[in-house]
């Protein structure tokens, strides 16, 4: 094993998706829908197949998809973008990001993280030899109605002069959506610094209560130092196509490009055609609206269930994630509790603690996962019941 | 741009299909066919679609396609492969490389490649920080049917400690064939001098005259120490599905798993499960059979082509590529004339040249992709004539 992946064990969601297959649980766990993926995109993959849109895609994307992308950007945030230079396609926003540490970080190098982080942003630094320079987020206390930061901590992060920062907003797992006021923190900071940021905004479509998901990339004087990174499978319920993208200048995406034609070359040609045509109908044809509809009410049916076990919920404002305190039930190890929780009781969700550099310092918490049909909420809410 | 990245180009075979398209050039250049991959496997992913296999794989893979791909091994080469920790499914064989530089290379490691060399090795090495060590192999002469290889270059090469090789057979972009001899004393030296191998093995299928592709992992004490990478792409006429997989030891899958679930996770569901299908089925249905029969005339009516049109052919015994001698055109620099070739003849090829750390070393070669189908084979013997 080289040095770089030597300290890497295994992803939780793998762990604790193996766990809950094995004894039968009901998997609140790991992020995915247990619902099919709309009709119209299922039946576009379908017709691309037949259309033998089966070899190799450019390496940077479909054209057709990266019109699509653009489109879709100026029509959200009234920026025009150039399909050609400023959008390429990736094997998920997770190869995305892979690819701009690749290309952006050489050793040594430190990148801000918010913490709790998405497990993959920390091994990526490492692959790339960077250091993760982590600023705290907390939970919703007094005055703070949602998780917050401390600004004197994000500039002390910043004064160490970072590369990167990678921001996740609408944030996994806290559901935190960034709020203007903070993103202009982060925007003045980038600038003062020099710093580039990489947004994984896999969640932008799915923001509740009337918060606003807002690009960094769309504050002043961002545009130019932000690549936008994003994925179709949060957004269209087909998390195994694996089509993410990436946004912004065309020096961040040449920079980008660089790794990507190395690392995976190109993406499955008929998904990414498959999900041209889910963003060029989805705008018009009210899918947004009902997925938001739709993910409103098993939001209300999963808390409902969580509180009714004795379970209390923070505050979600974005992505499809309930952090639920776990503390009354007397344990004190989250990760013990969330085996304890798929082996015993028959329902899997994931210890928040994974999420931190320092595990032992996490408030205790375990993420459950509302994108499941409401059937499989209620059958949880069945099995949470015996927590009582 | 990171150091490891700030050197790379861009590959040929975006530069060259770009040019085709753009002046309406057949494109015999980039690797991949023209014709539609075969029914009973697109059916198999539309089907799969239908079915809602569309969240993610496990990590590792789609059992059914582990099991798929272990069952042929075990069928091809006798050897019982335990699908659960030998086999990992990743998005093509270009992902397999780059997770298994990543995993397994320190920096200033050194990896033995033969070149010519398939044009991502190299970039692959320098993003992990590697040094290629390139041995040459030699055009046929005299004695030399085939391409060779000189032994006391690869002694040499050795003597350096290497820690991996890079060994591809069949081979890109020459078509040459491994023979057991080259292979055993390949084996010697990366048993001599504690090497591991890493096999790009995506043409075994295609394979003529009587030539045995045989993976440089099933000689004695090679299984420990090998990886053998293979793709779905070429086989089933799919290059745009990047289905790849690697195939060795628990221990070498852990190490390539480690890079694997944080370069991309995992790879397209309802794609893997095709494949799956076919690979099922081809065993048993004449596919493989009826793949090399048409392979072999398209080979012949692509030597054909170019032997009439002044452009002496080397002999291929597998993948599907001719390289054809382009001195007596009186070009001397086969990227001028690829370039040419593409913009004023209307046929567009691959100048060896790139293949070489020192292209002016090269011999004046130019690669011609034979993954056509006869009519694209024809209208490009018509234009070659002009060449006469
Ligand atoms: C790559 S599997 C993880 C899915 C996910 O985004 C999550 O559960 O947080
Ligand atoms: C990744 S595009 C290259 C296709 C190919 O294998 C080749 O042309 O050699």
């Amino acid at each position: 094993l080289a040095r770089r992946v030597a300290g890497f064990g295994t992803t939780i969601f793998t762990e604790m998706s193996a766990l809950a297959l094995e004894r039968g649980a009901i998997n609140l766990g790991q992020g995915f829908p247990d619902f099919p993926g709309p009709s119209f995109v299922k039946e576009a993959a379908t017709a691309a197949i037949g259309a033998d849109i089966n070899q190799y895609a450019p390496m940077p994307g479909l054209p057709r998809l990266r019109q699509a992308v653009a489109a879709q950007w100026e029509c959200d945030y009234g920026r025009a973008v150039d399909w050609q230079r400023e959008v390429t396609i990736t094997s998920g926003a997770t190869e995305a990001l892979c690819d701009a540490m690749l290309a952006l970080l050489d050793p040594g190098d430190g990148v801000v993280i918010f913490e709790p982080a998405y497990d993959a942003y920390v091994p990526d630094i490492t692959l790339a030899g960077g250091t993760p320079l982590p600023v705290r987020l907390y939970p919703p206390v007094a005055d703070h109605t949602a998780w917050w930061f401390d600004p004197v901590e994000l500039h002390a992060a910043f004064a160490r002069k970072p590369t990167l920062i990678i921001l996740n907003t609408p944030h996994n797992p806290t559901g935190k959506v960034f709020t203007r006021t903070e993103l202009e923190l982060i925007a003045h900071l980038c600038q003062e610094y020099n710093t580039i940021a990489i947004t994984d905004e896999v969640y932008d479509r799915l923001v509740f209560d009337g918060a606003a998901h807002i690009p960094l990339a769309t504050l002043p004087g961002m545009w130019e130092r932000t690549l936008t990174l994003n994925s179709a499978g949060k957004t269209f319920s087909v998390t195994g196509w694996k089509i993410g993208y990436a946004v912004g200048p065309a020096h961040l995406n040449h920079a980008l490009r660089q790794a990507h034609q190395w690392v995976t070359f190109a993406t499955a040609s008929p998904l990414q055609e498959a999900i041209a045509t889910a963003l060029e109908q989805a705008s018009v044809n009210g899918y947004y609206r009902d997925l938001l509809r739709d993910y409103g009410e098993r939001r209300a049916r999963l808390e409902q269930a969580l509180e009714t076990a004795g379970l209390p919920v923070l505050p979600v404002e974005g992505a499809y994630f309930i952090s639920a305190d776990i503390s009354a039930t007397g344990w004190t190890d989250d990760r013990a509790f969330c085996r304890w929780l798929t082996t015993d009781i028959g329902v899997a969700a994931i210890p928040t603690s994974v999420f931190y550099s320092d595990p032992a310092s996490a408030p205790c918490l375990a993420r459950f996962c509302f994108a499941k049909r409401l059937e499989t909420i209620d059958a949880a809410a069945e099995r949470l019941a015996a927590l009582r």
